[in-house]
């Protein structure tokens, strides 16, 4: 942590500071400049509980050197995280492809998906029985009717089922029927449920919110890796911009961000960045051109009787021809 | 809501669009322009299940006409709404201000701070008993400790609390202890948590999320109004932006704007918008300028020593001199 | 164009606001809804001169109906356009690789990139000889001096030269030597330079704004096709957002956006928009993936001598090992 | 300048980058940390011609201490620049008041708008002559027509001329006329622009870019007064968000911020930042009250028939009444 006082700071500012960084097992090294004087605290800044230094008024400014996040690092773990569920691997050599309708709305529906999905190949079946709505007056999602839906088209066709989780109080029902448990954008800083989700023991994909950094995104996965929870996916969805052709703009640079600097697996939801089929295609293979470990894409039987997310979702016929 | 269909659409796909429609119960309008034909649809489009028309091959585009809230609107109800709270009313002739530290620490340096916002005439406490920190390794609130702390001060200075709720499972706690319950920016679109303090009889501070847009942030307080609970008080705090000088930017045209659509009561939080204690007093001075209803203040007895957000707390007297 | 009126219009208003349209030469199609009245105008409304109807105070809002841009648009030209440029073609078939240094520096150090990518079978030579900088002490560019050295290492490799140009007093001398005429994201809205780029008969390369949309990006190129010029190739290379790890957030949806709306050639500059060497090669795939037409990539001999930004310039050895 | 190395940099890295920072003329100070290496290089780092250190692969990143502009820095000046045009002064004691048409379309019109902004004690007639827009079939000024219309309404009410310079080449055209020169948004990096209005002796009015930084306008205001013009007065006139409900955000938080970091004096355009009339008044108000030197304000004597921007002016009579 390098600390940068303000012009005309004195020797007692600088005695003050170095005091209380020693007092926090840091060790200090002073450098004076023409303009400023800069402290260097040297140890793990990362353990340090809001030291707030950047409040004493001698203070310009505080920059952290540390990633802030430790468990999620690549430094801490070099190798690829390689998630295994059921038969198949996340993070390895494999495109993990999961696919269905944003919501299921009922079980013919949903199995005629379901279907297809697995005949072009795809492991996950997707589907939210829990639906965060900006509306009040918009279709909530199907509750436990949905998650039985669920499993009854894994049973048929051996799809994997992956859904959403928006309630701590919903987690027992939710890990009853998913094999992987969906954190919304939404919900990327919702602290309490992610530290439920640390708790158990099925993977937790963890979608980057709206306005998230790549580095907050690894900061929520770490809530979920310090619980003890070790199989987080990491997921990009598009970013909010002032961009208004697309829903979000798809921040494809994330994936070689976190490859960098995480040893997560990475997959891309190109459906909800866009918001519209047609340029669906197009970004899953920029996505797979840019390193992603999966992808997670909306697939509906009919598209345009959607109770939601209607015009992002690819038809049958599109989806198992990309 | 109007339908913009795409060049080359045929009578075929007019017909469709328009039996969808009035299976809706929507009266339907059609003008064929040079470039393009449009449907316009009559009725309440807000009571529509998504109806995913978008979806549809021949649309090109549908434009909502009417707001997607309704009880948060100005035409639902066309005076505004004043809370009141003990002796004390917000969205009326006063200026509500609630200051406080970011987070309670202990009971000397709370009750240090909350005599402070007494002397000078501010008429609630703020104060987090439970924190949302974007590090697991932060400090992360006392809790229940917190929340007596808190009382022990209303007992002895006479402020109201308010304080946040993050988890719909501490309702009852939190409820036991506060006067106001603060939804945080994080947790705007937590929707089971926004459902929650829709059903209990306390008013609800809800601030906006980082990225949220005016009228999501309306939404957000329809889905607690349309639970029952009237008593709303919206909170702008900064939104996120390319500008890293500051934390936020601070958008006070929400405050003229919420007017206009709203009859729900505005503060503003300028001490999380601009991250930094000597640009707080002038955008304060700005907040109440552009017609905000209350302030929401970080102060804090020894900034320097905080727990969180020491650098844009207020000390006691910065505070006690604005 | 529609123009919703405000709920308690009369009348008066709807005749008043009829009568202006139909003086503009626009047919008026009026629908009463329950809580609105709405106004269809029929016509080519991009020809109206602004007018402004929205500051008549009985309107709540216009929608426009057809697209802003005309000439850019796929509906005035259905097929791609395809650029000729000496041998080589952009627009069509192949990707063009447009590859050299951020600014010209030096004969030799330009010659040494401009025979590896002449080696690796790109096309084209970037560098700049005029830099539109930040801050005025930084390196302003060669001038006159560096075009001749790009004039010279065209005549040793064959490379064809793309350069900047930002001021229309220099247009006679950069068009003397460079083959692409490139319009930098920081000029895309000077529409006088836009103007006089319109008026000459070789390729203008027309990057995205910092913040300019897909939509604003096709009106600038509409300003230089509306002054005669038909060449013109559009670049993606990054926007501003929140994220501050890349220089810029790459938004690749711009590919298949542009490709759907316009019949205009797009390409990208992986450099520019994420600012680190490392993370281009992943993310010119993506671009390719995408369906971009070409890339435009900074390489230099000696990234850590390079005069401005080397920390995003590929080593001549990351180049052509892509 | 702090130089942060990667964990794993041995001996030899240090010592190459320890001898590139003395020969630019810096001192080095070494300080290992248990996981990272860092370098402080002290000197002046804004005379360094971009040594693109961050370029070496064994750093990881290059943390700037000073800021980057210096004259317009309030360590460089301590004291207010305060601004003398005619009899009026521009950071002083007095709110500067600048209002008028957008653009100028005819004389009688804007000598309506002349004479009611002389009335209200306004001191500053502005009025666009050549006007940036979007869409190359949008007005696009009167030019010297304009001017000279400027000039007569000056004659006539006593009141000072602010119009924008687009165009290097006008530069003549415009200083014959105009008493303090615009420089709008899109032109706010049009480092050749700016060269040009440094070389004058008449006040330069610079508009913060749609996505510019704080930081960034300094160091645009950097060029102006690097070429001599040390009469530079910044306006904030809202920046790009993701917010669609207003034009832009304004951020008023940019007034103090630029106080503690600048001597030049700012003002604010309410007018251009939220885009609708009945905004305005409530930010003109919070901009006063934030500290701001001035206001400028779109007025316009009918704004129905306005050419361009008629939502966002104010009628002569909103005006004088606020």
């Amino acid at each position: 942590m390098i600390i940068v006082l303000k012009p005309g700071s004195d020797q007692k500012d600088i005695d003050y500071i170095s005091e209380k960084l020693e007092k926090m097992g840091l060790k200090v090294h002073l450098s004076k400049g023409e303009e400023r004087t800069i402290i260097g605290a040297i140890g793990d800044e990362r353990i340090l509980r809001e030291p707030s230094l950047a409040a004493y008024p001698a203070v310009e400014k505080v920059l952290p050197i540390l990633k802030p996040f430790k468990l999620a690092s690549r430094e801490f773990k070099q190798e690829n995280t390689v998630i295994s569920v059921g038969d198949v691997t996340i993070g390895g050599d494999e495109i993990a492809v999961m696919a269905g309708p944003c919501s299921v709305e009922n079980m013919d529906g949903l199995l005629s998906v379901a279907r297809a999905v697995a005949e072009s190949g795809g492991a996950f079946l997707r589907g939210g029985a829990f639906k965060p709505r900006s509306s009040p007056y918009a279709f909530q999602g199907l509750g436990k009717e949905g998650l039985e839906y669920l499993a009854a088209a894994r049973e048929e066709t051996g799809l994997l089922v992956i859904t959403e989780l928006m309630d701590p109080r919903d987690l027992d029902l939710v890990c009853k029927y998913a094999d992987i448990i969906q954190i919304g954008a939404r919900n990327m800083s919702n602290f309490s449920l992610l530290k439920e989700v640390g708790k158990i023991n099925k993977p937790v994909l963890l979608k980057r919110g709206l306005s998230a950094t790549i580095k907050e995104l690894l900061m929520s996965a770490e809530y979920i890796l310090d619980e003890g929870n070790k199989d987080v996916i990491l997921c990009e969805r598009g970013v909010r911009t002032f961009e208004t052709y697309t829903r979000n703009t798809l921040d494809l640079s994330a994936i070689p961000v976190v490859k960098s600097m995480s040893h997560l697996p990475i997959i891309v939801d190109p459906s909800h960045a866009v918001g519209r089929a047609d340029l669906v295609p197009s970004m899953a293979l920029a996505a797979v051109a840019a390193g992603a470990d999966g992808l997670l894409i909306e697939v509906h039987h009919n598209p345009e009787e959607a109770f939601c997310d209607g015009p992002q979702s690819l038809r049958i016929n599109e989806f198992t021809g990309i």
